[in-house]
């Protein structure tokens, strides 16, 4: 294996890649980028058997071949170079690396020791464009199950219709959903999708309007990009029936102006993180919140004024479960919707498409 | 007591207090911040018995009186206020702060509990302009000791002569010093000032001509600004001679380009950290410097053009001790001094002013 690249270019690449290596392994290939150079491209593979990132960058390939250098180590060591072309030989069993006038070498491992990435022949594939993708994996993924009680809330169920994607994930506490039109479909289908390959699927999504194709074939799934391609395992198990969950009618609607709700809930919180219950009391009457926590540090109360539609409300909530949905929404307010008190609460950000997100969140029962 | 106060100004004053408090102790007053509301000005202290600072602000005061609340709790609460102005109450033991429409209550402990703060009535002072402290402080912060092997070293020396403050931090591997000139002082002395209290002096310097006095009695030092002192608790016992540790004479002196010899150095560095060595290997002849590190996992081996005077070297050195002084150092190049393999290394970065800084280096052992 003999190639010329532009350094930058694979530098970028391997910070892509690198992020589908294994972490925590005794398996030291497992912690290995594949480099493979054939016919002007090299390709760059890594995986940890849950996912497999491959990528693909132009290069003066001089001799074809492969092999599989440590991840961490060749990734830092090209971010570190500053010349601007690279040249790569596998030579008597290591990586002589040429940049300018110096030399150094790497070892290697044995590509054929690489495990191989599953090829998703016979999947069914959807298409979608790349910012509502990434946008709708960044409004449900906070909500995935970190805890190990539950393991299919580790991932986000994905639902494929004839025109939309739906993507639903909660933890037992609360839950979030957004909905996206697609561009289109080979089949109805839905997945479940872990919550690691749901985020690297979003950190390989740019903000353009252009489409990216994914495809589902058993327990795999894949996104595919110009250059880039994921493929992940899915998470086998039937998915919790969340549609049942999901209130439709309400007694008490409220809109609360978001910036001051989340700045008062900010300071309630400094008292209910330190009881570690995050349980934050809301009284809502005459058109005004009334917003209190207290530990054995002191009392917050706050009030703000909102808009009230309904019945008096009383109920407490674990108030982070706000703050991670309002800390990344830019809008002017959010609409609360609520039954009882042991009933889910729903918040819409305003302006939010009808239908395209939901957030629910359960009360924590309190005393009257 | 009772105050009002600009909410902003309040929690600037309390982010520089909250320095000196305690993080970890069995005693909770000692992560408490004193606040004394008299004539037109309320004070915050907070000490952890070992470094102590107090801050003084402009407040509208209704009636003076003193109490302390939880440091941590107080300066993230005004921090997270968006109103102008705050009202301080003390009001049936709790401190009630009014904020807006807002009120909230915060425990308070005792004010007689707190620990009282050295008063230095009969120090001995110096001043100096405050940003020539704040760059001697940098320049030898990051050579003090960090473990408990020698405890005097983790501190550093601060001799004041008739005309200069000369500072030198040593942890064993290496020693970094530097000389200012000062403006005036009472007397010749010195103190072994602690790495923290070092660090808080420099975080309340700022970049400015102006004088910062600087007083030294018995076992404290007192660092006096417009509205904010520091005294710190000294270390006690006999520094290390360093002068004789410092060479005078040297068989070769090579001058380095530093971004080069910088970037060299961290490749290096990937294969050197993975044998916890650090261990980079310099071979420097005919006004080249070739630069190896070796580990299992490969060989970087680098050449740097630079100009040589004097006899060819071999030497090695723990390379994390270069990058601490060039990172943040902006030079052009830098001179390494030496004699031989096992005699320390001095390293001048170009433009310093003659005699002001200097850094030295102790080689590690090698087998030629």
């Amino acid at each position: 294996m003999k190639l010329i690249a532009n350094a930058n270019d694979l530098s970028i690449a391997l910070n892509q890649v690198i992020k589908a290596t294994s972490t925590k392994t005794t398996n030291p290939i497992l912690e290995g980028i594949l480099l493979k150079a054939s016919a002007g491209t090299l390709t760059m593979v890594a995986t940890d058997l849950e996912i497999a990132i491959e990528r693909t960058l132009q290069a003066d390939v001089k001799v074809e071949g492969e092999t599989v250098v440590a991840g961490r180590l060749f990734t830092d060591f090209m971010r570190k170079i500053d010349s601007e072309q690279v040249e790569l030989t596998l030579l008597e069993g290591k990586l002589k690396i040429k940049y300018g006038d110096n030399e150094s070498f790497l070892q290697v491992f044995n590509a054929n020791d690489f495990p191989p990435v599953a090829e998703l022949t016979e999947a069914q594939t959807f298409s979608i464009v790349r910012k509502e993708l990434k946008d709708l994996i960044n409004k449900i993924k906070f909500s995935v199950c970190l805890d190990d009680s539950r393991p299919i809330l580790k991932g986000a169920l994905l639902e494929v219709s004839d025109i939309t994607l739906t993507g639903v994930a909660l933890d037992g506490y609360r839950l979030a959903k957004c909905t996206k039109a697609i561009e289109k479909t080979t089949a109805m289908m839905s997945a479940i999708v872990p919550s690691r390959a749901l985020v690297e699927i979003a950190n390989l999504l740019d903000d353009t309007e252009d489409l990216v194709e994914v495809g589902v074939q058993k327990n795999y799934i894949l996104v595919s990009l110009e250059h880039t391609k994921l493929t992940a395992r899915l998470l086998d198990g039937e998915f919790i029936n969340y549609r049942q969950i999901i209130p439709t009618e309400f007694t008490s609607t409220v809109i609360v102006p978001k910036d001051i709700f989340e700045s008062s809930i900010e300071r309630a919180l400094l008292l209910a993180k330190a009881e570690k219950t995050y349980l934050v009391k809301f009284d809502i009457k005459d058109d005004m919140m009334y917003i209190t926590s207290n530990s054995e540090m002191g009392t917050i109360s706050e009030q703000v004024p909102v808009k009230l539609s309904g019945k008096d409300m009383s109920i407490a909530f674990n108030a982070r479960f706000f703050l991670d949905l309002l800390k990344p929404t830019n809008v002017d307010h959010i609409q609360i919707k609520m039954n009882e008190q042991t009933q889910p609460g729903i918040v819409v950000p305003s302006g939010a498409v009808e239908d395209e997100f939901l957030y629910l969140i359960l009360p924590v029962r309190i005393m009257n």
